[in-house]
Formats: C-alpha cells, structure tokens, sequence
C-alpha cells in the first residue's frame, strides 16, 4: 500500500493549553481524531447516508509519542496515512509538526475497527467505505 | 422555596488549566454540572430508570461571574441551590469556592428544560423527578 | 458604535458532542473563544509581541442562551460583535448558526478584562489593542 | 519492583460521552492522569513544593487499548502501577475498569520524564520525589 499522506491544519487553540504553557498531550489524540474526520470529508462522506449511520467506528488501540511540545496559536500540520486496512479495521498513522517545519512534535496511530451500532460487534468495513479508502491508497 | 443547599467537592484537574495557570473559563460551566450530577445522585436518580430515559434535559440558558481564579490541585466546593422549579424547567444557581473557603471563585445559574427524547419537544418535568426536587426543597 | 460583525467557522467535531448526540452545553464557550482568537488574528495581533505577553485577559462574565442544539460533522458559523470597549474591559457579542442558515443556534456574550500578568490586577488595555479594535469598530 | 497497586475510583461525566452514548477515547487518557495526580497527594506531594515546582513532567509516550466501552454515570476504578522507574523518567501503567468488576475497560501506559521547567532539557527526577515512588515501591 503505498504511503500516501493526506494533510490537514489546525490552529491550537487557548483551551488546548495546560498551566505549563503547552498542548495538553490528551488533545493530540482529538487533532488525530479531527484529521480523521477531514480525512472522511475529503473522501467524500457525508456521515448522513444511511448506510454509515448503521455503523459505529471505536477506536481499539492508540499510541503517541511527544517529540516537542506545541503551544497556543501554533498552525500545526496533521499528516494521516493509512498503515494498514484490514477486513474490519483500519490503522491509521499521524504526524504533527508545526506548518512549513520538518521537525516533529508528535506522531502516534489509532485503530478504528468497524462495528454495527445495534449490536456493537464487529463487523467488515461498508463496502463504500472500503472503495473510497483504496481509491485513496492507489 | 428554601434556599436548600446542596454541596459537592471537585478537585482541580491539570487538564483543566490553561497557558495563564488557571482553570479554564469553559470548564466552571462543566464543574457546575458535574454537581448537578452528583445532587441527581444524591436525591436517588438511577439514570437507568426507563421513565426518566426518555427524557432529555437541555440546557438553555447559561451565566457564569468570575470572581478569582482556580488553580491546579485546588479543592473547590460547589454549591447547588433550586432558585426556581416550573412545570417544564428547572433553574439552578451555583457557588463555586475553594473548599473551606468564603471567598467566591465563581457563581452562575443554568436552566434546564424538560423535552422528549424522541421529539425533542419541552414536556413537563418527569412527575418522581419533580417530588424529588420537592422533597429536596421543603 | 456600529455593530461591525467578525465572521469565521468552526466544524462541530465528533468529541464536541455529548451522549444525546448534540454538541455540549459548555463548548459554545469554548467556540466563542476561538472566534475571538481568530478575530485577533484578523486584526493583525501575534500574540508573541511583549507588549501584549505581559496582559493577561480573564474572562469576567459569560452568559449563553442555547436555541437549537447543533450536531457532528455541522459547518456553523460563529458571528463575533464588539458590543462594549471601556477603558480596561471589552464586552463581545456572539451568534451561532449553521452556516448558510439564518437560524439561531446559541448567542451569548463574553466580558474580557485587561490585567497585568505578574500583579494579576486590572490595567487599562494596551494602547495598540485598543487602536486595533476602534479600527474595526469605525 | 513489586507490582504494588494504587486505586482510585472516577465517575464517568455527562460531558466525557460522545453521540454514540460511550466514553470519548481522548477521556481514558485524561482518567490516567487524574489517577496519577491522586496517586501524587496520596504520596503527600503538595505541588506547591518549591524544590518540584521548578519542575516540569511532561510525557514522551502514552498508549491505550479499549476493550469495553464506559457510559455516562459509570463509577469506575483505575488502578496504576509503577512499571519502570528510571534516572529520568517513570512509566506507570493503568487499568480501568468499572468498579467492582474483573472485566476490564481500557488499559494503557504512560511515560513521563523530569525536565527542568526553565530549560524544559530532562534533568533526574527530584531526590525526594524518587525516594516516595521507592517507598511505595518497597
């Protein structure tokens, strides 16, 4: 699958900060997560369709590492690639750096797994879903 | 209606603070309902009950006053009062200190309405909730 | 003084809403501070400048009146009005609606006071601020 | 070292909840820390500690697995354990579950470093600082 890196900004906000004056490390998962959501966005998604809202995507295992830290007004530039699509999950890998810099101030990945949101089992990704996640990696 | 009191403590979290070194302006709103949760405990809600889930209590209306500032680690008490109780809302004032303390940190109110979950519509407040916060108030 | 509007959008995110399936009370707030932090963007403030690092600006009264509850994936858009400019406080206006729709979301006002970072006491706003928002106000 | 247990119980918050009606991912991490912020008082540190206050404890690595979902009002307890104690750094490691139940919730870790407030460079962890992790350790 071939590394391909979809990116998105985001502005850190006031609220983001803690009292030493940096990114709260719980508030990159939520930029991970906002990347996402751009991500489905790009794609196409209009999380209104029907077929979507059967389904419930929880995340089963994070991971972050904090290189350096962000502060308040930073533009920071979230990177998302797909690491790995699986019948009923997907793996995604981010990284942050501040916009224009090559110097990480996090990385980290999340595995969404597909379930119904009746039963809350698992379940294989929407086959929309799927197309237009390989359409991205091709 | 008395000005019955109900009390709960909360303790700063390091999440809750800013880059300035205090908490969050956005985070008294959350402190007051995290009180009005533990007064629905108090009075013996199980929020499982069938007749109560299906309800929903937005709010409408929100103030807060910021009087000084809180810190991390701080141990604030919260104090609930029912300033006034109508057919389809409630209101409820808060006072927020430093445990032990006289001195106001914050105070505020929220008016909460009664609607069906499934509508969305204002409906009167479930009748067992009323005699509770009845019972609360005599 | 005309009520000149600052206009910007925020995209409700997924961990902005609350079990019912609408964005939480408390993050209006949180929204109209972005709003403002983008309306000092707007006006040209970098927040790195020392004359402006030894302000601080603490929220002194908030209220929020909540219309229609918004929901994940919404494009609002956050209208900001300076409503009050006194010697050492501003009062700002805010408006939610989604985007393209004249239909009212949530409106509220902040009350932000100028203070001295190290003596935490009130101070007159810095000249250059001040010039800055007559700018937009006239 | 031995496997010594710390416990603490969190009440899962209306605003913690996303629109699947579960706990926000972010939140676990959030509940990590507020563990280990319990686990600090229980050790007697005061924060306001000048000989810690000079110090500054950022993290450099967290994961997390979710393996059951938490929902509004779910009383649960996390239990932290020291999982390696190093010159500059400790690891803890977290279980969350719902209290009084085996069956776990989300587990995770969480690598913090000691660094010098003033300079942020890593520096060892606080003599007295280490010598009560030890303690409980022992």
């Amino acid at each position: 699958m071939s590394p391909k890196v979809f990116r998105t900004s985001i502005r850190v906000a006031w609220v983001d900060t803690d009292a030493v004056g940096v990114v709260h490390f719980s508030n990159y998962l939520r930029y991970f997560e906002r990347a996402e959501e751009e991500f489905y966005r790009h794609l196409g998604f209009t999380f209104d369709d029907a077929a979507i809202q059967d389904y419930w995507f929880p995340r089963v295992e994070v991971s972050c590492q904090y290189k350096k830290p962000a502060r308040f007004n930073d533009l920071l530039e979230v990177e998302l690639t797909i690491d790995e699509l699986k019948e009923k999950s997907v793996r995604y890998g981010f990284k942050i750096a501040r916009k224009g810099s090559q110097t990480l101030i996090a990385e980290g990945h999340v595995t969404v797994v597909s379930a119904k949101r009746q039963t809350g089992k698992a379940a294989p990704l929407p086959p929309e879903f799927v197309d237009k996640l390989r359409l991205h990696c091709s």
